[in-house]
């Protein structure tokens, strides 16, 4: 909103090449680096430009700040039932993610459903593409990590859960993407209402309270205070889920422990997180499943505008991207390049 | 609105035996009758009037219309996996869920994780009391069906999806209630927009569009037309999951089809439904995990006034009714006693 950005436009292999770079020269093992590269390019093609390479200085201070073990190496600490437990010492969620999904979905196929949660992680990347692969495979997925601890329940008077965001991804058969949603529990992106700082504007009614619990639209006060959840009291409740689920259920932290424990870094914060896997074919003619959700998609895709489905423009986004390209912050890209 | 209403006050014993004799001079199954006598007087009890003696008149028209057996006998279809699959063979919902949740709680005690799916299902009752007995065994519950078909998406210009209800139950341990929600998916009730009809009064901004597609605070228009989500865009995607969870994926009816084929009776419509089950014992040591949870929310309860948790209320008007009964309306009373 300051002064005019400058960019250069980079192919997804430099953007690629550009963040395993970066993370290899700070120190990241390479399982470590490939499995972050692999999610921050995938967030660049599809235009999530919030989770794509604006992340790597966050993460590279946070290994400098001694939080997160760069070397970590994420081990399976049980096969029970249909529940796998994945330990990622503290290191980046995405290797552990990789190492445990591969047995999530072997595990729903025999199952028809499994729960796969991640401890001792930290985890900066979009949830939509730790899910999207489980939905390539046929299944249905969900999955939820808990997120800053910035956001107050309905009629609350300060900060009690976390962004929280939630994903899910329904497959869509072999020749189209699925059908992926990745919403945070809080009315907006803390990230939005610092851009309403910095431009010196007032929010839009209803985002936010300050430290003693008031409404207000001063932006700077909002991010001292609380931002609100979205929908009233029926996103506080999916929040409250998230947080239920991602840190209690799996014996992980919660998020007001998590954001107290932090360094303050501007990386992640430190948690638990749960994926479930669901296999169609369970019930009934799984192929004739996904085929009638798919038809039921494509009739909101043609007859609902100017209604979006989610996940829509990260595809048109992608196919863009691989032919033409991704535009980059000129100084986000001299910022990697200087690590 | 209009007339001041008179009131009766019933036990809950007596809730329970005018809707189960009700149920039986309707003809249904002794079982049918019994399991929704059961969360008919819960519903009362807990105050959840919406749910409660209201729905008794409409279930019995749908049995006279004919679209619902009264003496249908639920069946296990299969049990694969950790999968099961109960046919409701076009009955009532209820002691089809009665029939499966047993099963489901053994399954999830015994894989870590469950899943129920209910087929050919007239589904009347609220969510929350299907999942309170699976918390109250210690596990985590999801589930949902598809509601009324009356909810456009954000930014849509006619109906897409229905009202379709998410319910999530948390365990307490063994001393305390569980922590339960259930939310729809649209902004308010579509009983809330006829009582503004009938009282004449414009609605709150934001919450319907007309037949053709535009914004209206027109009452009679908005019951013609669309309901908006709760949450915008994000409560949109909760309610397209919920559709997707209990529709395709358990090789049921989406809500369009379910609406356009019903006889418009009052009573429920037919739909799939699905439940799911998770045991906090498979992921390290389930008391403690349980009791982490249990004490974030007595905090949150204690500590976020005026903000309140889900179910709260519900547990104190149980306890209340218990003890001194509850308010009936009169002509409610009388129109179940004529049966």
């Amino acid at each position: 909103m300051a002064n005019e950005t400058e960019y250069i436009t980079l192919t997804l292999a430099e953007v690629h090449d550009l963040a395993l770079q970066a993370f290899l020269r700070a120190g990241l093992s390479p399982e470590q680096a490939r499995a972050m590269t692999d999610v921050i390019a995938k967030a660049e093609g599809d235009e999530s430009r919030s989770h794509g390479l604006y992340r790597v200085m966050g993460c590279v201070n946070a290994v400098r700040s001694g939080k997160i073990d760069p070397k970590a190496v994420p081990t399976v600490v049980s096969e029970n039932g249909a529940v796998i437990r994945v330990d990622a010492h503290l290191g980046f969620a995405n290797h552990a993610v990789e190492l445990g999904r591969e047995r999530l979905i072997a595990k729903a196929k025999q199952c028809g459903v499994a729960v796969l949660a991640i401890n001792h992680c930290y985890h900066f990347s979009a949830l939509w593409g730790d899910i999207e692969p489980v939905a390539e495979q046929g299944l249905v997925a969900m999955s939820c990590t808990i997120g800053g601890h910035f956001v107050a329940l309905a009629g609350g008077v300060k900060r009690a859960i976390g962004t929280n965001p939630f994903a899910f991804a329904f497959p869509r058969g072999p020749s189209r993407h699925p059908f992926v949603f990745d919403i945070s529990s809080s009315i907006v992106a803390r990230g939005e209402i610092e851009l309403y700082r910095r431009a010196g504007k007032p929010l839009p009614e209803g985002w936010g309270i300050d430290k003693a619990g008031k409404p207000t639209r001063d932006a700077a006060a909002v991010l001292e205070g609380a931002i609100l959840p979205f929908g009233g009291h029926k996103g506080a409740a999916i929040g409250l889920m998230v947080e239920l689920l991602a840190g209690p259920l799996v014996g992980d932290m919660l998020g007001k422990d998590s954001f107290a424990a932090d360094t303050g870094d501007g990386g992640p914060m430190r948690g638990g997180y749960i994926m479930i896997a669901i296999d169609p074919a369970f019930f009934g003619n799984g192929a004739e499943n996904v085929a009638a959700g798919d038809r039921w998609l494509a009739s909101l895709e043609d007859d609902h505008a100017p209604a979006r489905l989610p996940s829509g423009r990260r595809y048109r986004s992608r196919k863009r991207s691989e032919q033409a390209g991704v535009r980059v912050d000129r100084s986000i890209y001299d910022e990697i390049k200087a690590i």
